[in-house]
């Protein structure tokens, strides 16, 4: 290489010495005779100077030209100590310019306020800004020590096929047709599920692989039509050994990566726990703020949005926060409430000993006492509450709870709090299919409580699964496997799959358990969710180097795009004008 | 874990010890009262013994069934030196069936010659063949030696899109239909080539990755619809410091996994001096046979087949070897010869002084002299010979030349010749589209003496790329790239695209060069035919775990398949009938 060093390494300890740096110009400025360029590149930022007499070319040099500078690294009079090159600084013998910039569409440098689809049409430059290069780097640590913990463990890396098969049961797939299979279709896989269960009964004992998803679903905020995830599988092995060295995985990374130690064994969260104190399956345990069962709290109220609801054994839930929220604050949660399927929400502030708000003057004595004690209110707090289907409540109150949170900041982004959630339900109503479908997949294993009647018990049943939760986001997930053909018979006839669809999608599959399958247990990570939460970014896309915009756009190169009619004969499709 | 230990390590300090092994039934033989059972898991094979009285189990058991045993490691009294393991057997305590196992359509074992659809139709029972589960191991291993080696030398791994924009130039795109952007098509990556340009402009000084590429080309035994390249690029760099990290990469995978050590640098063999002497770019150095020139030796010859060639000026080539061909593999050369577009091939043998073959009687007393000693034959050869114009007939010469060293095995399997190819054209010329298109790709640098007039002297401009070959196979390749907008301008209109087609496809890319782009050079490595290599595989499909076949049908999982007509309207697209 031509540099001998990167911008991001001199010190006091290479005084003396010629060097040859390459990067860009971040800023330059005269004071004087004098010329003071800040070069950057990827490593960080060193100070150089140059007298005019020296050269002529400082005249034509703007920011973002690509420099290459030869000199001599001296003491620098005015020390930055913020930068690890601070110390020190190039006293210019020779520069030239490699490259020329125009003026860039918005400044390289954090915290600009440019719009999403701008930064992601120069995304060359977007990713220049040290906050953007820093998410890549992380996320290229993170994969590295992911692979090599995992190495270490005797996991085998095997790669297994983007252009596979459409099945039913899940999102919607992308599909690629075939050109030499005419009319037939590859689907991009939404995760190697049913492959890395194969590559368990080839005896490949610990796969893993960092692999590219997808998934055609509207897109949200933490959603890509492509995402990477930590996909591994491990025979002769239960959910507790997976458990185990994910655990060991995860704290490694906050370890390498944040400096943060977690040293107790993550807790394990039933599913209906989770619930009945979060509202969600996936809480943020960096804050309490507990949801209350207040039936019996209110079973003689005279509060009017309540009294029909107790009679009609709905249930009561509420969360109580020690402050007071302002009217707009108020405003902000009866929004949340109504998004999350309730018509309305009760409130009532405390505060001076005195209660206010829209359900304040019809609460009784007991009631303002119990709700104090029951939300362990010492001066002030400020009460949400309302009735429904416990499912329905719960959901809101969870929604609420973490509006609160954000409002009052309870949330500290240094904080990682990790748990299990175990103990899901094996199945989940579908209103669109009118039928139970896998909660998770239907190659999930019943709890062994749920073994014997699961198929006639579907909404009791338990699934032998278990998920990762960082700080209110689900970043993985896993279970047990089916590896018994009538039991997974017993589950395709659970879901109501027909005998062609079986035929059709999973025969094929269902006859590998008839050569000697091991029990086996895996998981998957979603890398760019952990990668967010690692990097503190506002969504996944600042940790994805390419990514779509909320459209399915790159508007960078404009893909998706339309093509020549030519080569959608060739592939024997056309569009519906 | 339940098991304590794998069925591949335990040896004679393990007795006396209690152990729980957990595996495959590899074969079960009663002998007298006792019966013998060959455990086996990936990490090899551990004798298990049981007698009868323990347990009756032992008359279920079959082969592939998998198992779970536990005893003692005792002594072997007839050791296995083969075996890690054959100092050792297991004497049972307690057996039990984990999980049954059907009749396999065909044995485990090495070097079975099943069907290869059959084959893939029962992937997960092909890959539990030990060479299969070798080469996934071995795929496994040469990723993560790229990987931490690239990352030691501070390569930063970036993941690029798998949905992109399907762009003119290269092979046909795989294309994906988009649901949100109707009638518009994303396309899967042929090689993230612009992505990791950008990247360098983004400052990302150093990236690598692997990742999966997609060409819808025909299918050839080295050629699959999706394949894996570790993909890398180097800003502030010239093809000189790419292929020293490069070198010393494939120097450490050979030496890590075949104990091959390579130590003097890889010759550079310019593009010329191969075809000139191998008739092909990607020369197997493991043997010579060189092909010569032999238009002064036939300057005033009177053999039928050649003189009006010589008259015409056209090349005349051969190549000969140091053995005597029988009539059939005679018969298969002039089959080799036809195939790659000459009508005939002149053959000489020469043996016991004596001349005879197709063109000996007419071969005059100078001519045979010189033929002996252009091609340093002792006793005995055979001669091939034509004349054509200098390009067909060097690559027919080239392919005669590979058949000669299969027929008679010059080529040692464990040995690995390496060079580097260079000095490539920068164009070729296209009959399809009547225009010279680019050797490489469009983003090439041409060599410095073509930068002039490589535009208007297209037949002679060199390109600034590399290629990497190893035994006859292209194994990699690469090049400076452009970074100049006036110059990729000039590029894109000498291979004649229109305003148009830049515009549509190439405008957005372009741009980026305005804003300070490094010079850097990269490379891509096909790690497919790498591991095909590596582990003696007869094709690639067999060090991929799940390939398709030479229809781009998974015969296992039927993909791909026709999809529901609902879900094609989604997608406004439908099939042609």
């Amino acid at each position: 290489m031509k540099r001998t060093h990167t911008c991001g390494e001199l010190n006091i300890s290479n005084i003396g010495q010629k060097v040859l740096l390459q990067g860009w110009v971040k800023k330059i400025r005269k004071m004087g005779a004098m010329t003071f360029i800040d070069l950057r590149d990827r490593y960080g930022i060193t100070q150089i100077i140059a007298s005019d007499k020296e050269t002529s070319i400082l005249n034509d040099i703007k920011t973002e030209f690509v420099v290459e500078v030869i000199g001599i690294v001296v003491e620098r009079k005015s020390k930055n100590l913020e930068l690890t090159t601070g110390e020190i600084e190039i006293q210019v013998e020779n520069i030239l310019v490699i490259n020329k910039s125009e003026l860039t569409p918005f400044q390289i440098e954090d915290k600009i306020d440019t719009l999403e689809d701008t930064r992601l049409s120069y995304r060359y430059l977007d990713l220049r800004r040290p906050e953007m290069t820093n998410n890549l780097l992380i996320r290229s640590k993170m994969n590295s020590i992911i692979r090599r913990y995992l190495e270490d463990q005797k996991f085998v890396e095997v790669e297994t096929p983007i252009l596979g098969k459409s099945t039913p049961e899940g999102a919607r797939d992308f599909l690629v047709p075939s050109r030499t299979n005419k009319n037939k279709f590859y689907a991009l896989p939404q995760s190697p599920q049913l492959f890395k269960q194969l590559l368990m009964i080839s005896g490949i004992d610990r796969y893993f692989q960092i692999v590219r998803c997808f998934r055609d679903e509207d897109l949200r905020i933490d959603r890509q039509p492509e995402f990477t995830q930590l996909d591994m599988e491990m025979s002769f092995a239960t959910n507790e050994d997976v458990m185990e060295i994910i655990e060991n995985l995860i704290k490694k990374i906050l370890k390498d990566l944040k400096n943060v130690d977690i040293i107790e064994p993550l807790i394990r969260l039933p599913y209906k726990e989770a619930i009945a104190n979060y509202g969600v399956d996936k809480p943020d345990l960096r804050y309490d703020l507990l949801i209350k069962d207040l039936n019996e709290v209110f079973a003689n109220t005279e509060i009017k949005m309540l009294k029909p609801l107790v009679k009609q054994n709905l249930s009561i839930r509420g969360v109580m926060i020690d402050e007071i929220l302002t009217k707009k604050q108020i405003l902000e949660i009866e929004e949340t409430a109504k998004q999350n399927h309730l018509k309305s929400i009760g409130f009532a502030k405390f505060e001076n000993d005195t209660w206010s708000g829209s359900i304040a003057s019809q609460l009784n004595e007991k009631e303002k006492k119990e709700l104090l004690t029951i939300f362990n209110i010492k001066d002030k707090g400020t009460l949400f509450v309302n009735g429904d289907k416990y499912k329905t409540i719960s959901q809101a109150m969870g929604a609420i709870r973490i509006n609160l949170a954000k409002i009052f900041n309870l949330a500290n982004v240094t904080d990682f709090k990790l748990l299990w959630v175990v103990d899901f339900p094996l199945f989940e109503w579908s209103e669109d299919d009118n039928r139970f479908v896998a909660a998770h997949h239907p190659f999930t294993m019943p709890k062994q409580e749920s073994l014997k009647d699961f198929d006639t018990n579907k909404e009791q049943a338990l699934a032998n699964s278990y998920d990762l939760v960082m700080n209110g986001f689900e970043i993985g997930g896993g279970s047990q496997r089916i590896t018994n053909f009538d039991l997974q018979k017993r589950m395709f006839d659970a879901i109501e799959l027909s005998k062609e669809e079986i035929v059709n999608n999973f025969d094929w599959f269902m006859n590998a358990y008839k050569y000697g399958a091991p029990y086996h247990s895996g998981l998957a990570l979603g890398l760019d969710r952990i990668g967010m939460l690692l990097t503190g970014a506002y969504s996944i896309r600042d940790v994805i180097a390419f990514p779509k915009n909320s459209s399915g756009i790159d508007p960078m190169s404009n893909a998706p795009d339309f093509v020549n009619d030519s080569l959608l004969e060739q592939l024997n499709v056309k569009t519906i004008k």
